[in-house]
């Protein structure tokens, strides 16, 4: 279903590529496969699309009928990959329709106006709460869902329980615990699926279906671009991605910008960077993961990429079939000179902005991938999470790293759960409080609020 | 009113950063404000604030006032620097309440299905139209201007022209020409201030204040601005900011990363990348401007921050004060153990986990430059755009380019015109013509569609 074109490449012909890449690529496709690799416990992403449960299906389907016949809100808590990829979706097929019930993201910002204007949104409308979080503890969504199951108790007093809906680890961790106390509704996260790797999950399943998104289409795309995928030779067009963002990597590149057509597409680009950021920027490695939204923004990042650093690789995705054809109308004064293109649509419009762009950008020395996607629908969205994870995988292995870690997310929290004085954080906060002292000593400034206190 | 802290610019302290950089940023300063340095005749921006004439104000106030009364929706046609900074103002300010006129931005992409969601929304909607364009030729707003004024002719007949408001050149041009012939109301752009430094004329005045933004406070706030920024001295933050990027991009750092933690933010980050990004990457230079949402992308792009290439640097932009207050709940189960955090602000929380994230990075080989900003209101904004403007015009000579220039915007344009046949490009589509050849013989696929015509 997805397609990839490698043609301008600058430098790089198919054969050649295939020469430097198709025994690198098959040797990280069977330990991919095989559960072998670093981080292979957790690759159960991999045939999720065919292992998924009928019955956890069900469960998905019955309880977005609840939540839609009792909610005209569902708020969604979570964080980095437990909301990323349930918005793209959403933004992207369009749902959060007016007749709809409205899915709201919350619990992934630490902002007090943010969470003051989500509470006045929910005044004198029935809603109810999906927090979805590994562990429970999680700061930034185990705050909101402080907030917010406040909220539900001021206003549905017994019956708030019967509103919340936990998507959280099978067996482990707080979230679990409070909802076999009170026996919320909950789902799983296999432990073999990590958060970047989990849209296809519950994580992402629930708050799709509550949006109208048929959810079996979304697996059925997977599954297909799964059989299609299986493939171990340069004719997978996950090779073919993996294999060009390496040697381009290889070859000095350093930000790898991926460009996309459609508006409705900006966070499918935010779970992008997510996917790869921290599957691979680890151990001082990695292409760093950018978006750009073209054709707008070739007229502001336009410049920079046709002639700024040469640190760039771009990858496009387009998609082939619009939903909708408009023609742009002859006006009889011309005024604007744009008659030579009158009766001719929008999307050839397009198209050919995108081409003058590919083959700019290669001439000015950035190198250029194309990926298609058929359609804006259920079963492509399914096929492009698919197509981009099993790259990310394969492209993780070729770049020497475990693509299934982050361990370089704990480093902000230790200093923020220092700085908040968070039980068991004693030691640090001496060194710190230390450190503190010693740019004091030497003069430096520190403007940041409340942080003198302890930095 | 803003202020910059270089504390955590690893390796240098203030001294060490005034000895280096203050002789080149006391020449940058005097060219810039003498006019005598590359793109000189386009700083009409940096006396602004206080030459913009009072007449221009109330014409603008007026029209304003006129749409609100008779328009539910401003459809602001716009690309680049004609639409980021006026939907930066009010996503960041809050205009678009329910009760007043919603402001929507059109013109800047050339998705089908954008324009078709667009003419749908509209329906049963009265509407005004303002086009923002300098010449009037360029391609996205041109196209969509057509759409619009033929669905304004079909709407309103012979009253349709009352609700056109055009922002272009004053003399020159299509689109002055056709506002001559058809009496449109119109505003212009000075000749002597380019696009993206363009946001506190009526390019950004007019929908801000239909929006319902106060202008002269927006304004007050750039002129107050304009004089803190007028010393020539290291005590300046603009000549702070400017010094500090220099500094990390002469020794090695790539990638500009502006961090914030309002979502409000994001399209202030936006035009920030098109003001940076536009003015200094060229002939090979500059940082490339990316940006972050933090804290919800600490969980997506954390990862490479802290454990990527190193090849970064960031820049933390916050609101010193929020406009609410909210304290955590207790909660007597304490099952998500956030009970140590009971009874704080939202505020310290968010405080807290920049302060951590600050030093991790730094920690990590990311230098950090904090920027402080009052509050979210019309002021602040005024004076961030002017901080932003002048650190950006002194950033681009210390890096040795013209920052008021755009000369590789035009390549993609150029290819664009030719594939869609524009007269006047018959050469270079015989150019394209024999490269596509070429790149047939070579074996070279291509699946962007309706391209293999003519490349």
């Amino acid at each position: 279903m997805i397609t990839v074109d490698l043609s301008r490449l600058t430098g790089w012909d198919f054969h050649q590529i295939e020469k430097a890449m198709a025994h690198r690529l098959a040797a990280a496709h069977q330990i991919l496969e095989e559960g072998t690799g670093a981080g292979g416990e957790t690759t159960g992403w991999l045939r999720w699309p065919k292992e998924c449960p009928a019955g956890e299906l069900d469960k998905i389907q019955q309880a977005a009928a609840q939540i839609c016949r009792d909610s005209q809100v569902l708020v969604v808590i979570g964080i980095g990959g437990s909301y990323l990829g349930a918005k793209a979706a959403i933004d992207l097929l369009g749902g959060n329709g007016p007749e709809k019930t409205q899915v709201i993201f919350a619990g992934n910002t630490l902002s007090s106006d943010e969470m003051a204007a989500l509470l006045a949104q929910l005044e004198n409308k029935s809603f109810s709460v999906n927090v979805i979080s590994k562990s429970g503890t999680t700061t930034e969504p185990a705050v909101a869902f402080r907030f917010l199951r406040q909220y539900l108790e001021e206003r549905y007093g017994e019956e708030a329980d019967r509103r919340i809906y936990v998507t959280t680890d099978p067996q482990k961790g707080a979230l679990r615990a409070l909802a076999r106390a009170q026996q919320w509704t909950s789902f799983s996260v296999p432990g073999s699926i990590g958060g970047r790797y989990s849209v296809l999950t519950a994580v992402g399943l629930l708050p799709m279906a509550v949006a109208g998104i048929d959810i079996n289409r979304v697996l059925a795309g997977a599954r297909e671009e799964m059989e299609q995928l299986s493939r171990r030779s340069m004719e997978n067009p996950a090779w073919q991605y993996a294999a060009a963002r390496n040697l381009m990597y290889e070859a000095g590149k350093k930000v790898e910008l991926l460009a996309y057509y459609e508006p409705t597409f900006r966070f499918m680009a935010e779970w992008w960077k997510q996917l790869f950021g921290e599957s691979e920027g680890k151990q001082g490695k990695g292409l760093f993961p950018a978006s750009v939204e073209y054709t707008a923004d070739l007229h502001s990042m336009g410049q920079y990429v046709q002639d700024g650093q040469r640190i760039l690789m771009e990858t496009m995705v387009s998609f082939q079939n619009s939903g909708t054809s408009l023609s742009l109308p002859y006006r009889a004064d011309d005024g604007d000179g744009l008659n030579y293109l009158a009766g001719r649509t929008l999307e050839e419009l397009r198209a050919q902005a995108m081409a003058g762009a590919a083959i700019a950008h290669e001439d000015g020395g950035v190198p250029n991938i194309q990926i298609q996607v058929p359609s804006r629908n259920p079963e492509s969205y399914g096929a492009l999470v698919y197509f981009f994870e099993l790259s990310c995988g394969l492209s993780g292995y070729l770049m020497g790293v475990n693509p299934f870690d982050q361990p370089g997310v704990e480093a902000y929290k230790k200093n923020m759960f220092t700085l908040l004085g968070k039980p068991g954080y004693e030691a640090l906060q001496q060194t710190l409080k230390n450190r503190s002292k010693s740019r004091k000593k030497a003069g430096k400034r520190n403007i940041l609020p409340n942080v003198a206190k302890v930095d």
